[in-house]
């Protein structure tokens, strides 16, 4: 099929099943933190999936991959990033199974109905001051910091979009793991898994990767830690696993 | 000084400033949990510090040896491990420096006082369940299931104790860590410092230490990963650091 690049995108390749994201480089560019996000997140066979704004759509991508999922929606605000979504999922031929909405995370729950998915995912903007920002509207400053949405935005409606039983993963900073625990415990989606990525064995943590189950009971899994490099530029094995390299 | 030992009771060495405990095998000896609960604790020099059910009195001891806080108190319910307690004190000349009371930790808040402590410390009994308990009035019981305390009742008891912007220190189990979150944000004890224990660096961590601040802001610091072993009986540097090696 042809390729539809617009000015300063590029192609990616995503060691799995042949697939490629559009991506441009001056906006933003997914992370590690979402490639572990969709390591971590589990979704069964025949499972709807929800991502929370997908940005270029890096994560139901990498979940069909991953998954036996029925069927992916990624809700992303930004045209200009939905837009590139789409056509990742065109150019991966994916259009049956993942579909791209634009539209605001906090009326996820109108947009879509309660009770309507069995797996909600998110990366979300980490940061809680905007104090500072030079340009607030900026795909990237958006991606980083609660400028569109908050915290307590991403986990009631995750909460409010879940079937009762379904399953909500979230990667995010270790800073707030507190407050993270605190409003999904709130929100009735109970912690049941936590693992903590250190970038060195001897390093603090700098992402936490969190499973919560809407309804759950309290009791909560923390896994081994996830190191990410043996050496400045090597990576661990399990981290060339999630990459799928 | 004479040793006063009685049945079944030995003393063993602390590595710290040669102090040395009393205990009874048959009853309940410290583990490593209050050790390195001893060695991630803080207090300042003239803190006035107090131990929520202290057993043979390990925490006070250790954090005697290893802080400058100007006294020291330890709550104990059982009549014979407070015996034991009040005389390893006795014997490491610590009475101008150690109390240990005997009495109920539900209590503490009426016995002590309102925000009459700079630090509290807690090494609370893990397991919620008493199901199958053949013994539920034995030691080792009591330290391990909440027969006596629940968790609740040691965040609450701390709260009340703890002077504004005083510390409290816990050690508990890893599958506990929402609840306890949620508690300690509950009852205005912030959690602003975490590490979890693995036993080897690919293994699920089995201890959890935590610190929280009365009346502190949400934002926790997740330390670099304490990992015990490096191999099968020889600990990594740091634990015989802690230990005093």
């Amino acid at each position: 099929m042809t390729i539809n690049l617009k000015e300063k995108e590029r192609l990616d390749e995503l060691q799995r099943n042949g697939y490629k994201i559009i991506q441009n480089p001056e906006k933003f560019c997914f992370g590690m933190d979402a490639v572990l996000l969709s390591g971590f997140a589990r979704a069964g066979e025949g499972d709807r999936v929800l991502d929370l704004g997908t940005g270029t759509g890096i994560i139901p991508i990498l979940m069909e991959a991953k998954t036996r999922a029925a069927h992916l929606t990624g809700l992303e605000i930004q045209e200009e990033s939905a837009d590139m979504a789409m056509r990742s999922v065109a150019l991966n031929n994916l259009q049956d199974k993942i579909v791209i909405v634009q539209g605001d995370l906090k009326e996820a729950g109108t947009l879509f109905g309660a009770a309507s998915f069995d797996v909600v995912t998110c990366n979300p903007p980490y940061m809680t001051s905007n104090h500072g920002l030079q340009n607030p509207g900026e795909p990237k400053a958006i991606a980083r910091h609660e400028i569109l949405c908050t915290l307590e935005d991403v986990v009631s409606q995750a909460a409010g979009l879940l079937k009762p039983g379904g399953n909500f993963f979230m990667v995010h900073r270790p800073f707030r793991l507190a407050e993270i625990m605190v409003l999904l415990h709130e929100y009735k989606l109970e912690p049941k898994r936590m693992q903590l990525v250190y970038p060195y064995v001897d390093k603090e943590p700098n992402m936490v990767l969190i499973e919560a189950n809407r309804g759950g009971r309290p009791r909560i899994t923390v896994e081994k830690p996830l190191i990410v490099y043996k050496e400045p530029g090597v990576y661990m094995p399990e981290i060339y696993d999630i990459y799928g390299y």
